[in-house]
């Protein structure tokens, strides 16, 4: 008899645990698993805005996939997935083909544009560790660029953030770090930068309490962030954005202009035929799709919902990895035709928003509220833990964040 | 009666050597000095190849001019000289103007661009620390952008140097080591980028001993560097530079070009009034400019011939020191009505030119050739000599170059 062949598409939050946590549960000779993702490495999402403004290196970021992943137990094939057949079992790769018995969907997100008139073109995308890499050099460049061009060239050193949810705020409190040390290095005043961050919902951070909110806005504002709350960009051009305020259109000249305003499934999904919610997969409680029996859609194209909210669960690397646990063990039953399939259940241990070197808010227990170095700790303490369980005491040590009074 | 005023235009080799000689020899109430210079910073043109490389930070390549400068006995304006009336002794300046008994002018070079096409626009120079920083960036931010542009984008990755001379091979000798950790940093083979040296002469390195150019141009090909010898740019353009090989024009794409191929004195000297020979001032024996007997000349701005040769002496930090130093003792002699004053005579020290990390080609004590990493050494002992001739042991320690096994 063969072997069940299981798939797994993309080496994110989701892909990667699962893979981690099923290779353990099964023995060498008991399934085929195939692994496959774009690079040969998995990398922290989360961490991004970090790279992208140039206070953490990428290669603390990312982290080799043969690292975690037992190539002994699992077959890895670095190549980009086209699209997927459920109906007859295949996936189409750049260079191609698998066929499976069961398949896991682990492929991410994409950045939103929200059909925002030149975005995609003059935008930058906190997405990956080659746009992370980009966008620290892109703010570089224009700085270096500063003192030798003729006139005032403050479109250079202004750096406009759209979006103040998770990724922006976390995103402009690694600049408001990162802007000292370039003013030094290219000789230029600091207070001849600006860091703007445009919103254009009502409040920064949906969804946070208003009193953390309240206290992350003040932190930042102190630092010299700018704040544009209510104002949605109407269009992005080559020399920088078009914002609406108080019904007035209004322009902001940057030559950096960084998008963060939201995410949506990988449309592969979508584009595959599956019945989709939003862009993404409303699964059913053992994580598998509600159409196919031997397909499970994990992380950010995957949809639950908050049934005390009536909303979805916010797609986060925490609801990603919890989901994982549950598809690997669901997998191991079915590969081994047991019917002792587990369901999802949320359980949420807080959120902790970074706002910079030593400062972060965060909710954690139910309702305690976190402040400034207590919550920064709790955010390096939840990044760590991640690092524990998805390769142990050597990846912590390897790739962890122990900095705890920077 | 008044003190003689005597004023010193630029801090680079001359006019930095010439203030610290001259400032040791008078009293603190006999002169009044002024040194008037466009930053508060002397740098190390001789250095700027490995910072527009990126193998050298330029905090060690510029020095604080008030750590080398007596300020209680010279008074230092940072200020653009316009342009000098020898006949009124005045000069003017952005935001002032200067009267002087005596002035010594060095005001350094300009890069000279021979009328080529779209050179002024399209190419970067090696000229200050603006520019080298600005080449550093250019180049790293064409390298962070290569994996995320569509196509195969290689003249991103593609550096021009033009020139082979001694400021084109130095740079690209320090290239030949920045490009592999470049190809790391943003995940780049190293076969795919090209370091191509374009030089319109008929040989590299002009001037210098054969065996010495052979030897450097094979150290460098087995680098990766790529020689178009004989080979005249024609003009520069956005998309890269079109070149004259064997009577046929060819375009070499890229967005990376370094114009290294030549400099001239700067171009207020000429606008002045001074009687000029090749944009310069032939000096006297003294270091005098040839119609006024209160103007010294000094570095790339002053001519001297080398009666040996029928030629000029090139423009290097060496002559421009020794002048330097007969400049600060006439001035003395002239402002304490002494008459002895000195003739200026060349004394060739020899001339190391590096190859990058631990090579090096050179010719010492007369006729003495050097290689590899003993020239390397070399040419680290001769930058430390000058830091200690300008600031003494304390700058020594500061900016000197140790690391001779790197």
């Amino acid at each position: 008899m063969k072997n069940p062949k299981v798939v797994i598409l993309g080496a994110g939050y989701g892909g990667m645990m699962t893979t981690v946590k099923f290779q353990k549960m099964v023995g060498t000779n008991e399934v085929d698993i195939t692994l496959v993702n774009k690079h040969d490495y998995h990398y922290q999402t989360t961490w991004l805005h970090e790279n992208s403004a140039g206070t953490l290196h990428h290669d603390q970021t990312r982290i080799q996939i043969k690292d975690v992943v037992d190539f002994n137990k699992v077959n890895f094939v670095q190549d980009t997935v086209q699209s997927i057949d459920p109906k007859a079992q295949k996936v189409q790769l750049e260079n191609g083909e698998l066929e499976y018995d069961y398949l896991v969907i682990g492929l991410g997100f994409e950045t939103a544009t929200f059909g925002i008139k030149g975005l995609e073109e003059n935008a930058l995308m906190i997405s990956n560790i080659n746009n992370a890499r980009l966008i620290r050099e892109h703010i570089e460049y224009n700085f270096s660029r500063y003192n030798n061009e003729p006139g005032e060239r403050d479109d250079l050193i202004t750096i406009a953030v759209g979006g103040a949810g998770f990724t922006g705020i976390e995103f402009v409190g690694e600049l408001a770090n990162r802007v000292p040390e370039l003013c030094k290095e290219y000789d230029i005043p600091r207070e001849k930068v600006r860091i703007i961050t445009v919103e254009a919902g009502p409040t920064a951070l949906a969804g946070f309490d208003e009193e953390l909110v309240e206290y992350a806005m003040n932190r930042l504002e102190a630092k010299g962030v700018e704040f544009l709350i209510g104002t949605p960009v109407k269009e992005a051009t080559e020399d920088g954005i078009i914002v609406e305020k108080d019904g007035q259109e209004e322009e902001i000249k940057t030559k950096n202009f960084i998008w963060a305003a939201g995410v949506k499934a990988n449309s592969i999904v979508q584009e595959s035929g599956f019945e989709v919610n939003r862009g993404k997969v409303e699964v059913r409680d053992d994580m598998r799709a509600p159409d196919y029996d031997n397909v499970f859609v994990v992380g950010d194209c995957a949809l639950i919902m908050n049934e005390e909210t009536g909303r979805p669960y916010p797609p986060t690397a925490q609801i990603a990895m919890q989901e994982a646990e549950v598809i690997a063990h669901n997998l191991k039953e079915l590969v081994r035709d047991g019917s002792e399939l587990e369901s999802f259940e949320f359980n949420n241990r807080g959120t902790v928003a970074s706002l910079g070197q030593r400062d972060a808010i965060g909710v954690v227990f139910g309702d305690k509220k976190l402040y400034g170095w207590t919550a920064s700790v709790m955010k390096k303490v939840i990044d760590n833990r991640y690092l524990l369980k998805l390769g142990g005491m050597g990846l912590l040590l390897k790739k962890g964040k122990f900095k705890f009074f920077h």
